[in-house]
């Protein structure tokens, strides 16, 4: 197959206007493109699994270059990490058929250089898994608990966001390294998916408790040595209160704050830190990409092993990939968020 | 000289209330009390210099349990790092005469055990750093800056309370390890002693400017590699603001809490901290008392080698010790302030 044998119309998912506070259809507009050719060392890709990520919200505000990653433009597709299948190519090293991944556009169809994508080895695990996984959320998961929360055995380790992508991610890891984990979430299926599938110690759902700080004291009676922080806000203040000396904090999202219009103000935590000798520590995965292979073999590993278990929430479509991204901030989702919008096509 | 030797009326001062904000003259309280006599392994000891420090005043809130050193009873002497003679041994490893340094009360004369105690080295240097440049503040400095910090060679520094005990050793200490220093004090005489004595790149009076962050960033021109935070409160965040990528702070004190009657608030630091992978961590010095040899011995020899100056801000008299710990909150001292109590006497 080449791209002129294409017959479905190309689209692009743009950002139609800045947001202020959570995201609605209206800050996304769908346009009809046309189909792009490949230059020399441009493959055409196919997007197959596109991944929406709680993080991005913070791309589409207005830019101050000093944000870990790359701020969207108005009326530019939006990009996230997906996984596509190359059905026209111009470089030697990818066939048609080949499966990659990278950070595309939300585009059906797009051509994009070879130095911006990488193979997917379907043997490791799932395909889709390249962007959850064993990609960015799977990677933050690894390297924010072994290298920046460090727990050691028999230490007592609290994840928020527990179910969610990273922070069940998280959250086993720390039971594999030993840890006594407790898992923060906001539903009853979320706490059923942690103490029972995941095999937490305990899940508690922040939603139906009045003093998260007493709850965690109670769940945690040794005190916090690592808190993995996906939300922030009041949650953050909850457990830190509880942390022991010597603790570790590893922020790793606060997606309690995504949505907040000014930067958001709570008490300091700095005589806290003193009092116990304690490190909060933020972190982005590429901070750590020389590791990358090693760590995306280890959690293969795992997850073959039967370690770690891995969910995905899927939705189908490609004009559903704005409500998906939008349901990131209603809380009610198990496992990583991705959006199918596509079929692999065997060659 | 043995105790029933001693003329002199024997006196303590005692917190007779607890401090609401600033402490004033009504937090403590002068007695006359027997001159006490020295059980086994118990020598008495006569007050010679008293160490006044601006984090003693988190020891005379309630207890909460969890401070890093202990709080301080009502109708109590208030204790702090001193430097004592020897006026009368019952254990044969002191005599009279000896130097010796610990946490003692606020008395004239008292008896200590002699577990209680540490010889001091007068060779070393003036028998008063035992309890400031060899002392807590010396190590807080050197361990700060050192462990905490760690500066590379040519990157920017920024100490707050830089013409304090411990900022005017931590910022000389970055400034022997290939740092550009920017020190931030309160008055013209302490940035004339910042840049023209201690030898930093630039001092900053945040009396005299309007906008911090802005001036950090004038003064910063590269960014800030390492924040020595002392003071914490708006100061903080006007540092913070130009922290940059993988920057480190070590939180040392915050002067600007230490009379706040309730947690402070201000903006939270962790969405900053995830886009720079920053990192805030508190300590005490006792976290690294495996090395406190080692690190007298360096901070003596680069004391002796003239590359650390230090100086001392001497108030005389047992009576004046109130005064000079409340004139530590008027924030108009350079160097570390002092109470000298008594003589020493050759034996």
């Amino acid at each position: 197959m080449i791209h002129s044998d294409i017959k479905e119309q190309n689209q692009e998912i743009v950002l139609a206007e800045r947001p202020l506070g959570v995201p609605t259809e209206d800050t996304f507009q769908t346009n009809d493109i046309d189909m792009p050719t490949p230059k020399d060392n441009e493959v055409l890709i196919k997007n197959i699994y596109v991944s929406v990520d709680p993080g991005m919200r913070g791309f589409m505000d207005k830019g101050d270059d000093d944000a870990a990653g790359a701020k969207y433009e108005l009326n530019q597709p939006i990009t996230s990490r997906s996984v596509a299948q190359i059905v026209d190519s111009n470089d030697e090293h990818f066939a048609v058929g080949d499966i990659v991944h990278g950070r595309f556009a939300w585009q059906k169809y797009q051509t994009v250089s070879v130095e911006d994508i990488e193979k997917v080895d379907p043997d490791l695990a799932p395909i889709s898994t390249a962007v959850s996984m064993l990609g960015v959320p799977g990677l933050a998961a690894y390297f924010g608990m072994l290298k920046i929360g460090q727990p050691k055995k028999g230490e007592t380790v609290v994840v928020s966001g527990a179910a969610g992508s990273v922070g069940s991610i998280a959250s086993q890891i720390a039971k594999i390294t030993g840890g006594r984990v407790i898992g923060i979430a906001g539903s009853a299926k979320k706490i059923n998916y942690l103490e029972n599938e995941l095999g937490l110690d305990k899940g508690i759902d922040y939603k139906q408790t009045d003093d998260m700080q007493v709850a965690i004291k109670e769940a945690c009676p040794d005190g916090v040595d690592v808190f993995f922080d996906n939300v922030g806000g009041e949650l953050f203040d909850a457990v830190f209160a509880n942390m022991n000396r010597h603790g570790r904090v590893a922020i790793c999202g606060q997606i309690a704050e995504y949505n907040a219009d000014n930067p958001p103000t709570g008490p300091r935590p700095m005589h806290k830190l003193i009092k116990k000798s304690a490190r909060m520590e933020g972190f982005v995965v590429f901070d750590f990409s020389a590791e990358f292979d090693e760590a995306k073999k280890q959690i293969a590993e795992w997850y073959n092993d039967g370690q770690i278990i891995y969910k995905e929430n899927l939705i189908e479509g490609f004009e559903n990939i704005p409500s998906a991204f939008i349901g990131l901030f209603k809380g009610e989702n198990i496992g990583k968020q991705m959006v199918k919008v596509g079929d692999v096509k065997n060659c």
